[in-house]
């Protein structure tokens, strides 16, 4: 391959080579943006220098409690500081920063602590019974509980503080910067809605190209102002608090996602960017009229885990947000695959420009290649209907699956990671899902895209939020069931809104069943339709 | 390190990792940017399908006559589509690009070609005598000679011309992509004044992320439109042509660089982002009234090779250009740091704002640190005062010199590049450049920086141009002489320029003569100092 008939003297060494890795973004941030604002939450205001320095004695601290290289720590916290500063200050001691979703049940978060072997966890002051009750359910030994008490919170008293842990550390400890960039930095367990949860390993490689890949998509220059709406446990917020220190930016955090938290970020922190699901989209255009604050700028949204309704683009983007989808999965260090806006796009309006903003994209800069692929392994036409499995590959996708070489062999199979999730492909290129493989309606031997069916419930002017699942049907094996939340003040019947989908759908697609209910969602806001099956079963 | 206690299944495979290198940009390019506009120059208009396939077909042909991987292919073209096309032509057959500079002189070119061993030349119908006289000169085996001719040109018909060589490509041609990121890409030789000019030899890994420092520093979204200023064959262009594809971009070529010529492109189309050294900035001040076109837009300028005079800033900046210093050089892949422009700047107006303009600044994302070291090798004070030499380390270094390891050894000495350039360091970090090393005027034992001389000479109502240098002098060692270009139709005598100079400047600062003449420049506009010298040492 390409080496020169002569290399001697060619090889790395310390002036021009370091393995990649988000650590370096933090280090150089807190030298040439040591005056800037890093991270803000309620009365915290933390700029470069001091962010660093706290980073720096969390390391320091847990190093010197016997937290070693490749170790793990885990957090039970939601986005506030102490979960951003885990995000530097684990790795900084050479541990594996082990995120867990503050929404699971106590039996799920003792496998996580026992699969990956928590040494130490940091818990928010809300979440200890969590740990205790995890903790309590364990088969091996316990993580030692930090306690991390939050704004408003009062502390247990029951274990050492975060900020006792941090007086522990010393500023000047020196980081242990990755000597080779494939070491782990974060596991994160997946959701998995059947069986054990899976815990996708990232490397630093992957989270620093994941940071430029988001900070070229999301349009950033200097200092964008991002509100850190997806948790940072899931899929550590799509590498957002790695990614902000790149670009001199203030990371804005959010405990409880509302309309009137989102607002207020945008009017008097000048919030920026920020990715939510687009049931947040929803929270924006529903918001009480107090809740709403005016701002001059355009705010930069990824949105993902569903595509967003036409209703809602068409609602939302007049209020000063313009909508991105991305697409990715935990395997994929978040997004991976961006609905990348093309000039000729703009002059189209309404139900075209949704539509266009509903695909789900191409691979990002830093995706290898993206495509859909059929049960053989084959790319499949590009014709706007075959239907196949979304596939990546590239430095964008994990190290596999911790203590699983099985299933991740089976993910990699063929050199590509598989999502699960199925798509058609545009001649252009764009890939544009149906839905999730767990998520077709099977009716009538007919495939049925509940996003599809979703889109039409959308547009009905009292539907709020919706989710159609399958129902098992003896005649027809599935049939459409819909879920519907209904706009406050409006009103609108069964027969109503399925009238209104056999207006828009072939007969096979329109649901039979419409119940009007909260829908459950999960704390990065997707809608559960496992639990909406389950539910349809028995309806 | 961060391992974890089992990394079974965790290694690197084909769904997981692939070796960064620009080709992939292109690639991905020609995907999803099939019908974008990627090359214009005069009537060619070339899309990223018809791009890539040119690229295909002239890696096919390479191959076919024998181009092994690792083999040297040389180019002696202008900014012209072959010279972009040679980027990803010659790598993606496994080749190493040497791009050489057709200013040079026949010994030189020869000893490039002697010293790379190229194995084929890509020539400019303009500069075939070069090529020829060069390899007349030569001690080993010669590189075969491919003609390209340019629109205006006609073809000598003594050699295989481009067109047919890339007809005897195959458009499926399978690109081979490196295996290992370290593998090489591209020689530059240096310039140097003195001796004979260094290889300096780039890796994938290094232009792959040269890429995305310089369009995140650079402030680019989707879709820029790059005017071809800088040489490619000089740091290839800072690395543009392998960026630009990665942004969806334009590549506007640029054969001899007018004002009227950038002026056209910025008009008609639509440039956004050009490089070039404060000469350029100069031309396009100085334009005859009939060159100049009106655009609304603010184009965003990359100036290196000397820090932009206060006068140049304030005379181009209201014309619709926001420039911004960075510095590298050919063993950084170009720029390395930018003159970050920090938010609580923007009051700072005239020479305020000029000399924070004309810092050096700070590492670009992608560059791990930036410092000034002392002679003993380690980082003076940040305290704008003590001097010592720039110093840098990290993945936008490169390789080494080729087959001169002695010299990389020593450029590399301490784990970090020297650059040879004499800076202090302001408190908040940001690199001062006071002058090359081999620029400093030392007069009477003090130091005098010939870029603050000039700083003031350009002030002066009646200076086009100009540069100062040391002139040897039997009583101080050495003193200042300035040599000047004055404005068209403006006079100015030697005597009021010394007088100005004395009122803004301590005695031994002031040059003792002043030289009226037209300066010698480099093709890329640097003003070449060391023939300066000789012509003051005889003065």
């Amino acid at each position: 391959m390409g080496w020169l008939s002569d290399e001697a003297g060619l090889e790395k060494c310390a002036a021009n080579f370091v393995p990649l890795t988000p650590l370096s973004h933090l280090r150089r941030a807190a030298e040439i943006f040591a005056h800037r604002t890093a991270l803000v939450w309620k009365t915290t205001r933390l700029n470069y220098a001091d962010y660093a320095t706290r980073v720096t004695q969390l390391a320091s601290a847990l190093a010197a409690r016997g937290v070693a290289p490749g170790d793990v720590v885990a957090t039970l916290l939601p986005n506030i500081p102490a979960q951003a500063e885990a995000h530097f200050g684990v790795p900084a001691c050479g541990a594996v920063l082990n995120t867990i979703n503050i929404r699971l049940d106590a039996d799920t978060v003792a496998y996580c602590f026992d699969h990956a072997g928590a040494k130490l966890v940091l818990c928010d002051t809300a979440f200890l019974a969590l740990a205790e009750a995890a903790i309590a359910r364990m088969e091996g030994p316990a993580p030692q509980i930090i306690e991390v008490t939050d704004h408003g919170f009062t502390a247990s008293g029951r274990y050492l503080g975060y900020e006792d842990l941090l007086a522990e550390g010393r500023p000047d400890f020196d980081w242990l910067m990755p000597e080779d960039e494939w070491e782990s930095l974060a596991i994160n367990y997946t959701s998995g809605t059947t069986g054990k949860p899976k815990g996708v390993v990232y490397h630093h490689r992957g989270a620093y190209l994941a940071t430029t890949a988001n900070a070229l998509a999301w349009r950033m220059q200097s200092f964008p102002v991002v509100m850190s709406i997806v948790p940072l446990f899931h899929c550590n917020a799509w590498c957002q608090a790695w990614m902000v220190p790149m670009m001199g930016g203030t990371l804005v955090c959010c405990r409880d996602v509302t309309a009137k938290a989102i607002y207020d970020a945008i009017a008097d922190e000048g919030v920026t960017h920020f990715g939510g699901a687009p049931i947040v989209l929803n929270m924006i255009i529903n918001a009480k009229d107090e809740d709403r604050r005016d701002f001059s700028h355009i705010v930069e949204v990824f949105t993902a885990g569903a595509p967003p309704p036409a209703a809602t683009l068409a609602a939302v983007e007049p209020l000063g947000f313009n909508v991105t989808q991305v697409y990715g999965l935990t395997e994929t260090y978040g997004p991976a695959l961006e609905c990348l806006w093309q000039t000729e796009w703009e002059s189209a309006v309404g139900d075209e420009r949704a539509a266009l903003k509903a695909r789900t994209g191409v691979a990002m800069a830093m995706l290898e290649a993206a495509g859909v692929h059929d049960d053989k392994d084959q790319q499949i036409p590009r014709d706007a209907a075959h239907l196949g499995e979304i596939a990546m590959r590239g430095n964008l996708v994990m190290k596999g699956y911790y203590k699983n070489p099985e299933a991740t062999a089976e993910a990699f199979r063929g050199g590509w990671f598989r999502s699960g999730d199925i798509a058609f492909q545009h001649p252009d290129g764009y890939v544009k899902i149906t839905d999730r493989a767990k998520d077709i309606i099977i009716s009538g031997g007919e495939n049925v895209s509940s996003v599809e069916v979703e889109g039409i419930l959308m547009k009905h002017p009292a539907v709020s939020l919706c989710a159609v699942v399958a129902k098992p049907d003896e005649k027809w094996g599935e049939v459409p069931c819909a879920f519907v939340e209904v706009k406050q003040g409006l009103e609108v019947t069964s027969a109503e809104l399925i009238a209104h989908c056999r207006s828009h759908l072939a007969g096979f697609k329109t649901p039979k069943l419409v119940i009007f209910t909260e829908l459950p969602k999960t704390s990065t806001g997707k809608i559960q339709k496992y639990e909406l099956r389950a539910v349809a079963k028995l309806a």
